[in-house]
């Protein structure tokens, strides 16, 4: 039977929760009964906290991260190379390696993954925008033409997935692309390395 | 790394979206992330829609099936026989029901089933109104005492899960469950039925 026995209001609710990334039509369904079965305040816990997000939370329109300035301070700064962009998944992984002080780069937030599976195709994340600024210098920071993207996603399946995407769609645009080095972590053991680890370890084997 | 890193407010949304149903931590935060990357208009239908649901739904504080009054015209209805309640999972599910014009008792919708796998326990549906509905007459349509409970959840494993563990509960407190029987579906062939339902058309036949 379809959605057309429940009230307008009911079947609008199924849609918007359906619209969602990784939300198929019986989720939907179940986050909507959900709703409905709330205690009201409970309910309008989660609109209220959506008008909060899209009022309060600013993002950097060049790069996606949170941020109160557009665009953010990192691609804002002029001692920073706007022409080296490294993309990772999460506002939190740019947070994580801003803490190494070591990188003079920018940054590009996807806001998510590619997960198939869950979903997430290239529309889901905030490719469009970084393959805007590989090809129109205006979109970059500072006007910059893009001439390295550095790969910083998580190493694991989708983030492997959706570095190739990205190396791919850069190559063809004649930018090279580079990723983060795998090896064993600094202050492990070798001994409770993983195989995979220990792979790319021998893989990336540097010179002394 | 924490969600001590993010703003107040996308904290508080990726709080909202993980309380929901099988939404777990991950889930919540890629959810939070699309409605930070979304459009506002877009990201607000989906406020807008829990508020109208919220607004605008009424559902029977007896049977929780979706209908303007309270009770619905079947709990208040005087010729249906309240002693008996046929518990279906959401209210497509009654409405397919009562289009057969075959029954005559009493409804209680669960808005949902027990799904362990994706986070929905007894909380999660309105199992407790049926309990009360079970456990004090004046919880039930028009005061009546229970007296049947007939299980009519989807035939699968979530579904029998579910009719167990009301039949249990129901039983404790002294009142018999029946579940709707399965077998062939009338005006299907026998040589395409799977083994499941002639299993289930084996053990249940009658005699004529």
């Amino acid at each position: 039977m379809s959605n057309a026995a429940y009230p307008e209001s009911v079947r609008r609710l199924i849609e918007a929760f359906a619209a969602m990334p990784g939300i198929g039509r019986r989720s939907a369904e179940r986050l909507a009964f959900h709703v409905l079965r709330q205690p009201a305040s409970e309910a309008m816990e989660l609109a209220r906290a959506v008008e909060a997000v899209k009022k309060t939370v600013k993002h950097c329109g060049v790069c996606w991260s949170l941020a109160d300035n557009d665009p953010c301070p990192i691609c804002a700064d002029p001692r920073r190379d706007a022409s080296t962009v490294l993309v990772v998944e999460q506002p939190k992984d740019m947070l994580a390696l801003e803490k190494t002080g070591l990188y003079r780069g920018v940054y590009h937030v996807l806001l998510g993954r590619l997960d198939p599976l869950a979903g997430v195709g290239p529309e889901g994340i905030t490719l469009s925008t970084l393959i805007a600024r590989i090809e129109d210098p205006t979109k970059n920071a500072r006007g910059a033409q893009v001439t390295e993207i550095i790969l910083g996603l998580n190493p694991d399946l989708e983030g492997d997935t959706t570095a190739l995407w990205i190396a791919r769609e850069a190559g063809e645009r004649g930018v090279r692309s580079t990723r983060l080095a795998r090896g064993l972590p600094s202050g492990s053991q070798l001994e409770f390395a993983n195989p995979a680890v220990l792979g790319d370890a021998l893989k990336g084997r540097t010179s002394l």
